[in-house]
């Protein structure tokens, strides 16, 4: 292999390493690393869990479980995000790789933080070391675009999931029991819970369908559970005390927006630390989410199926909304569709919600 | 391999021959063979249109044009439906195997005509040739299921294509042009056309669309123009007289039926020859086909976005509609979903249309 296409192989090592902290690193992006010399790896290393090693750090660490100090001067170190450079919880990377002897960086992601973006480079640079930037660096943006979202704008990212049947209805008529998709796609939605920091249903569906909202995939991991936050039209003292979100062994992670106020309701997670979060709603207040211009992305589950119902589903929403970067996937008789939201211009007035 | 993988091995090569005669054999059914012997390849065939040889006697003339008659005594003749025994307005199959030879006959589909179904196993049997029947019997028989369906029925395939947004919509809101669907998801439509013996529209699309329903797939094709159906609410009259379907070259090839009256519209499709008819219609006509239970078969294209349009396609139909034998296809930036509708007992009073 050339140059691009070698520094391309091996970020997307890193970026299989990255992939492997995404249920567990938020508030903090997912990064991975890998250390290499004359085509040889010598150490892979991901982020697991804010308060622990960065990628790099944990790459140089791998690489000397098996390697001496020595054998690591003059590798290269493969890393997803450009590194840090400042003092955090944990001392900053680049300092970690100037220590370690590494003579070349080569990084996907600029820190989305302003303040810190670029800094790495000329740290790195001051420090003799070989910086090469923007390798890979779509596939690098999109790992980290929630916590991208939030540094920018100090909103989460906002993934609106659904299962929708050919008469674009989104339930099934009163009666016909309550899953539309397939449970090989239920299960998907589990693992979707996983993937984000809050979990957001309206009042209707909290008093109809009484959901727990809990992590239930097949593919056990050690995750907290995600916030529940219920965004009601009314006020907090409307909703049934008797709901399982009030009472559960999760009940503390249980809040409630009132008004159908999205915006403080996203706010109030940003805060709280969320990077993205998964709204399980009724196609009124996915409607909203879709007009105030909250939602980033859509995974909707393709129902084949005319259920002769009356829902109308995303009908509720009245702007028309494009999107981009579709990916779709079989999963049982269902197919996933997962989507960007196209941004268009931001309306002046936010609408109130009807959830 | 060993003789039930085999015999699928040789049936298989016999369902791609059939493939080819799908645009041009109509009124009669697809029929692919292929004549083996001592595991060697001796000659293939398929039937391409009505009034010429079968596909058995294609396979025969394609061995003979490479071996001696000599060479096919002994061998298989693999074909994907029961010979034909009867004289028709060519020389029945049955002595043509007889004739060459051959001494063992393997196929899949049985005669759908239930006045001939199993005729040739005894003929064959008769004059000493083996028999084995019903090898990938599903997959020959959904080569024909058209063609079978009136056969038994006399009423023809019907296929309902529509494109759908998440909303439910099938169409663009006014002013936003006409398609939603990409262009590569209206290149496979016209291959559709070309698939299907005539093509049904509704009065309203007839008068907003003034479409032309002619074959303009890219690959080219020799076949004549599908009839063209409008099944109107009212009277002829009340529809427009400068239509493209009433004065364009194939003016011939339109044929209108009044009161909304679907079976009537199919009967009259049928006595003309037409195993297979494709809908382009209105949420509301394709509703009575589904209502009525006379639509067989749903082509659909999955469009990714939200339209926030009013029109609610599918949302016509009342009854639930369960569909099998999913089949999904990435097609541009659509889903394509084909899949068989599910029987129920059939409702008793037939309903009115409202195209």
């Amino acid at each position: 292999m050339v140059g691009p296409e070698r520094d391309k192989h091996w970020m997307h090592l890193a970026i299989e390493q990255a992939h492997k902290g995404i249920m567990t690193c938020s508030p903090n992006p997912p990064v991975g690393a890998v250390i290499v010399k004359e085509e040889k790896l010598l150490g892979v290393g991901w982020h697991q869990q804010a308060g622990r090693p960065h990628a790099e750090r944990e790459a140089i660490a791998n690489a000397l479980d098996h390697y001496t100090p020595e054998d690591l001067k003059g590798a290269t170190i493969y890393v997803t995000l450009e590194p840090c450079s400042t003092q955090g919880r944990t001392p900053p990377c680049t300092a970690g790789i100037v220590d370690a002897g590494i003579t070349r960086v080569v990084y996907g992601s600029t820190d989305p933080n302003l303040l810190h973006a670029g800094a790495a480079e000329k740290i790195l640079q001051a420090a003799n070391i070989q910086v090469s930037t923007d390798v890979c660096k779509d596939e690098c943006d999109r790992l980290i675009r929630a916590f991208s979202k939030v540094q920018q704008t100090s909103m989460p990212w906002v993934i609106l999931k659904s299962a929708i049947s050919l008469d674009g209805s989104t339930t099934r008529p009163p009666g016909e029991g309550q899953w539309l998709s397939s449970p090989e796609s239920r299960e998907i939605v589990h693992q979707l819970r996983n993937q984000v920091d809050a979990i957001i249903t309206g009042g209707n569906t909290a008093r109809i369908d009484n959901p727990s909202l809990t992590l239930r995939s097949k593919k056990v991991i050690s995750k907290n559970q995600p916030w529940r936050m219920v965004i009601t039209q009314g006020k907090k003292t409307d909703l049934p005390t008797d709901l399982k979100l009030f009472n559960d062994s999760h009940a503390d992670r249980t809040l409630v927006q009132e008004n159908g106020d999205i915006t403080s309701a996203l706010k109030n997670l940003a805060d709280r630390g969320c990077n993205s979060v998964l709204v399980e709603a009724g196609g009124g207040l996915m409607a909203a989410f879709l007009e105030q211009q909250l939602a980033d992305e859509l995974v909707i589950f393709y129902a084949p199926l005319i259920t002769g119902g009356v829902d109308i589903g995303f009908g509720n929403c009245t702007p028309k909304v494009e999107l981009v970067e579709q990916q779709y996937t079989k999963i049982g008789n269902d197919v996933m569709l997962r989507a960007v939201v196209k941004r268009h211009k931001k309306t002046s007035d936010p609408q109130t919600v009807s959830p």
